[in-house]
């Protein structure tokens, strides 16, 4: 047992090997991977995995807090990399303590993610020769998600030690450190220096100068020599420590944050925190920390029996999935990399509502609710933003921060500072019947439909009309378009009549008419009212329903061109796959511009296939799998899961699998190779599906019922999962291809 | 040919091998130690020789300009280490570059002691592992102090590379950043961001706020993309630039460095230096720079004939020395670690009288007088120091900074926290006689008796008057006696009586009433107006005498008695030395407090031989030199260089051999083991000293004319040095040990 092989206050706290991703080698290499994979969130905010000690490298830390967003020279407003708290440097013989100190040895860093605890030990050499031993524990507290705490134990082997410490708040921090081009501070420093206990660093951001306090103190046996020292933009305090040969000394580190999001006032509110988790004190404080994450897994767990390897891999995804989304919090989301790593900026995409809210929606209702409630807030913005781009109704943006503007920039930088335009912006509409498609989904399972009395009804209505807008009329085809277009595929933009795209704004319409007729018949004064609001007749509707009926198609008998044109590029399959089983580029297509061959970023039919299961016929769906399998190359980590899902129940099980095992191990393998920024959201929020939806067949029936159809890989001998069914914890077992609802003890 | 090993351009600036101290093997461990050695001054400011892609670590980066001093929370004013504008960073594929990055091949750095340059090349990887092929050129203009140039060559051997690189000002310094219970930021930095040519940071000390701006602008062919982006406390540049594969691109960078001390509109200064030094262009800035050390060798190089090492070391000695003091200052002085490294906060010691100052009071007069004048600019802080200690006259402070006051603290902290009392700044009373020694020499040998008239005599009879203040009568001894004193050698303290200080004391004040007497015939309204001034009478004069006479002096026929009482301590002597020949501490005193056993720190007794030679009898001297040799540990620095001056003097030459030995590799071979702080000054001029008052025998006779008794080791064919003697620059030769003296070219 790994823990074994920590002292016993650690070992006391940790769960089976199991339940713990272990890192058993100190590799340079690979250091900012590991930061993701061990990077921690409350649900309030997060940290990434560095080195408690602050001495390997290459290190990236970063500290994000939900909401917490900036611009400043940046393209886009992105989640902002605040002061980084989780730092206690450790001096033996005025040289720094760490894994890149020489001698080390018996290295370990394990995330237990049970009890949402990050732990490690190492010993290394002090200049002398003599040998230390370190050993940490970290959690953001999931009982008080604006602390965090870190316990460090050092011992010395070999003799007395003396240590000389530091408890910091490093404020060297910025978005994008390593990468000057893109590098950019999003804070200023308006405070650094002492707080009622220890440190106390405040900042504001640059655009709207939110204010953010940050404060830590230490705790600990034989702690002297206090004393404040900041310096530029570090919060400092320097303390000693003696320990006598063989004996352990620990220092527990008690952070706190607040923000003007929160309170009017951010020091006072930091002050108060710190008061409440010294006085509960550590131990406490994990006690309850470890109580709630308990409490997740009762609902969130997902056993696998028979593969062990995809059972830890499951752990690992939803550990970060459940434990990302802030709990207590509307008005914010979740971002492609979660909270861990800085690319995306941490805004909402599709991903949100098509790969990570399903999760949700089946297992945290209330949290679901909340990434839904985001997008209400937000309606006005995606009405500004239509009318921006000369379109009716709600056009929800490509990417949305805080604001609701859109945040996905127009212009991308290369490597060589070659500066190309970005037309995703421009192009890629398909996100609003994602949002529209994500709240229904929502409503459908839960059964809460106030959220369409609240907001969703006058969502899905507006929704609609932007896609009614977004049409034009051919006299040629005597139908409907939706012209220059980017489908899910984004290697073809852009595009005219993307079948995802058409097939979805059909959706769209037709499903806000519907739920409006629900609505006029079970609160007409509530339909009459929002009709009012929006100024929304039957004209209106009739016009939508009207080019909805009249809208181009392609031909759904055979393979389906993914949008018009598409047949007529020269045509090409991939025939090779590299040694991770990833499709290589076919040799005829390398050089051309990726508008003139048909290789596929990601999956796009598939992707209709998987959101709308009952549109096409299996037969019709295996023809299509199979046509654009062989012309997909998953350059995006949403593609797999995708293929995973719909390709298990279309009965492809070999293949199905192979997705299934690069979509769940995305992270663990890092087999998109760009691990160091950040955890793939949607490629882990799709595995899940994939399995519960896919392998599980677990599915709303035609009267919305809970229903299953398994189909489990042979080598698993049995699945258990719980979700929330209309306000009851259940527990589900598929075993034997059948499916067991119990209630959840 | 080292220098064959750089590029063309590199290569025909450099100098040949024998003037080049090289660092052949990148070695982590010896990074600090290399810094010291390779740190550059220009006369008005100092760079560390850290390296310039700033990726090497440990690194401590320091910049240190002549007069900023700053305490805050430090326990003196010290030199402030300011933002780092030698910096230019380097990223291949995303990847800093440098010489921590794989594969580092044939690297080399270089220090050109004739030139004044700083050259490095290596080779290294990038993630690709296509090599990459750095080569630099660092200078410190010695034409305009105030400018640095680095000059940056970058050649990707593989193939095409992109380079991004970034040029930096690095404000995120400190004093002792690596030494967290000392460390203290100096700057409140108060602008970072754009200059009329690149990119300007201004800071100010915290104490007195004196303001300090620094420009920094990179040339290139082929530079594009550059935004100036400022981050936290760093100010930055980034730019790009291609090369194609075996393409060759170069990067030149200009800094420029203003203080409140040289003008009131730092920012217009600075941006006026890099205006000119950029219009000059890097070519014309180097040939000036090269020119200057010419001019500085003509006068300051020491030819030794048969032995390599030895001249090496003394040209390595010589070049660090020679460019620290600042030419254009007198109100500034030499740091006992130079401008190489943070110990001793750069304060002047008697290390600058004793040790420093004679090599420019023989080679450089007109330095020699501004080090000598920045004694006389503090003359009323040493009268406020003396009446703050209840002397009388001017008493100078163990350490002084810019204002003259005591900067030595009374309290050291150890390792482990624990405090102890200093009191060296109570009891080391020496340094006021040597302040006064050194003013004399330098009038003695450079006739320059205007010091006299300007301050000269003031600060002699000031002095004077301090001493005879500073004796007590004992009716027991029926003599007056200087009390509660600490000599040279530091361990016995406080003492009655050290023989050194006495002497010293009365020589102090026969030269004081000396020297008034002559300047009474020579200008006897001055001298009638400095008494006048002074408020000192005939009365008080024969006071000083009467005192001077009846000091108490040991018996000095035989083995002298360093302090009273210093033969009651249980006697001991040295009989092992490591392997590096340095004396072992007798077993019988470890353990001991030093009070307790006879071991000396440094040299004391014979420290008083080498500067009053004609004090002693020959025999005497040979008596206590063998005497005191056997108990001193020379843990200082500042004891070898004595001991080999002496001894060769006195004919005991391979003793003497040793030590100069010792002295003179004292930072190449770092065998003081501390050469991260610094260089060591005194030792540094002392072996200057050794080797032309000592085995050249150069010193002024009875008549005060020059003249030599030079007495080579055996394995030197000959010594070539040069002087300025009485205005005119003579060449003085020792060959078969005879002197010539010849006019310079």
């Amino acid at each position: 047992m790994l823990r074994n092989t920590f002292n016993n206050e650690i070992a006391s706290l940790l769960a089976e090997d199991n339940w713990l991703l272990a890192q058993e080698e100190y590799d340079r290499q690979e250091n900012l991977n590991w930061e993701s994979r061990f990077g921690l969130v409350s649900g309030y905010m997060s940290s990434r995995g560095s080195e408690i000690c602050a001495t390997s490298r290459p290190t990236l830390p970063a500290t994000y807090i939900h909401g917490i967003f900036d611009r400043s020279e940046a393209f886009m407003r992105e989640l902002a990399n605040m002061p980084d708290w989780a730092k206690l440097k450790v001096y033996v013989n005025r040289q720094p303590i760490g894994v890149e100190t020489e001698g080390l040895e018996d290295y370990l860093r394990a995330l237990d993610m049970k009890n949402g605890l990050l732990a490690s030990h190492y010993t290394v050499s002090d200049a002398s020769g003599a040998r230390i031993r370190v050993e940490s524990l970290k959690l953001l507290s999931r009982a008080h998600p604006q602390c965090g705490l870190i316990r460090l134990y050092l011992t010395p082997l070999d003799g007395d030690a003396h240590f000389e410490l530091e408890n910091l708040i490093d404020g060297t921090v910025a978005n994008f450190i390593d990468y000057p081009r893109f590098r950019t501070r999003h804070f200023e420093i308006t405070e650094n220096g002492k707080g009622k206990l220890g440190v106390y660093m405040e900042c504001h951001t640059r655009d709207f100068k939110t204010p953010v306090g940050i404060g830590a103190c230490v705790e600990g046996e034989g702690i002297s020599s206090r004393a404040i020292k900041p310096y530029g933009e570090v919060a400092c305090e320097f303390f000693d420590l003696h320990a006598k040969k063989g004996q352990t000394v620990r220092v527990d580190k008690f952070a706190a944050i607040a923000t003007g999001r929160d309170t009017d006032g951010v020091k006072w509110r930091v002050t108060r925190l710190l008061e409440e988790v010294t006085t509960r004190g550590a131990d406490a404080e994990i006690k309850m920390h470890i109580d709630k994450y308990q409490e997740l897994w009762r609902m969130a767990d997902l056993e696998i029996e028979g593969d062990d390897k995809m059972q830890k891999a499951m752990r690992f995804n939803i550990f970060h999935l459940m434990s990302t989304p802030n709990p207590y919090d509307d008005r914010v989301n979740i971002g492609p990399k979660l909270m861990h790593g800085e690319e995306y900026g941490g805004h909402a995409y599709w991903d949100t509502e098509l790969f990570c809210l399903p999760f949700f929606t089946w297992v945290f209702p209330k949290i679901a609710r909340n990434l839904v409630n985001y997008r209400g807030h937000l309606l006005d913005a995606a009405r500004r933003n239509a009318r921006d781009n000369g379109y009716l109704g709600a056009k929800y943006p490509w990417e949305s921060a805080d604001t609701g503007d859109e945040e996905c920039p127009s212009w991308s930088v290369e490597y060589d500072g070659t500066c190309t335009r970005c037309y995703v912006a421009d192009y890629e509409h398909h996100v609003t019947s994602a949002v529209a498609f994500g709240l229904v989904d929502y409503v459908r399972v839960t059964g809460d439909r106030s959220l369409f009395e609240e907001f969703g009804l006058e969502l899905l209505l507006e929704t609609a009309r932007f896609w009614s807008s977004r049409m034009v009329w051919s006299d040629k085809k005597q139908a409907y378009e939706i012209l220059q277009v980017t489908g899910p595929d984004e290697w073809h933009e852009p595009v005219d009549n993307n079948y995802y795209t058409n097939r979805m704004a059909v959706w769209n319409i037709h499903t806000a008419v519907d739920e409006l007729k629900a609505m006029q018949k079970s609160r007409p004064d509530l339909a009459a009212a929002i009709c009012q609001k929006i100024a929304l007749t039957d004209d209106e509707i009739n016009l939508w329903l009207d080019r909805a009926a009249k809208i181009y198609l392609p031909d759904t008998t055979g393979v389906i061109e993914q949008f018009e044109g598409y047949f007529d590029i020269p045509d090409a399959v991939i025939t090779q796959w590299d040694d991770k089983a990833m499709p290589i580029m076919p040799e005829s297509c390398v050089g051309k511009e990726r508008k003139d061959h048909p290789i596929l970023k990601q999956a796009d039919v598939v992707m209709l296939m998987k959101l709308l299961p009952d549109e096409l016929s299996l037969e019709v769906q295996r023809l299509n799998y199979d046509y654009y399998e062989k012309r997909t190359l998953h350059r995006s980590s949403l593609s797999p899961s995708a293929h995973a899902q719909v390709g298990v129940q279309l009965g492809l099980d070999e293949r199905a699998y192979q997705y299934l095992e690069r979509s769940s191990y995305v992270d663990i393998d890092n087999n998109q190779r760009n691990l160091r920024e950040g955890l793939h959201a949607a490629s882990i929020g799709g595995t899940w599906q994939a399995i519960v939806m896919g392998y599980c067949g677990m599915h709303l029936d035609k009267e919305g019922e809970l229903a299953f159809s398994p189909k489990l890989p042979e080598q698993w001998s049995k699945v258990r999962f719980r979700i929330n069914w209309r306000g009851k914890d259940k527990l589900v077992t598929i075993e034997d291809n059948k499916a067991t609802v119990s209630d959840l003890a």
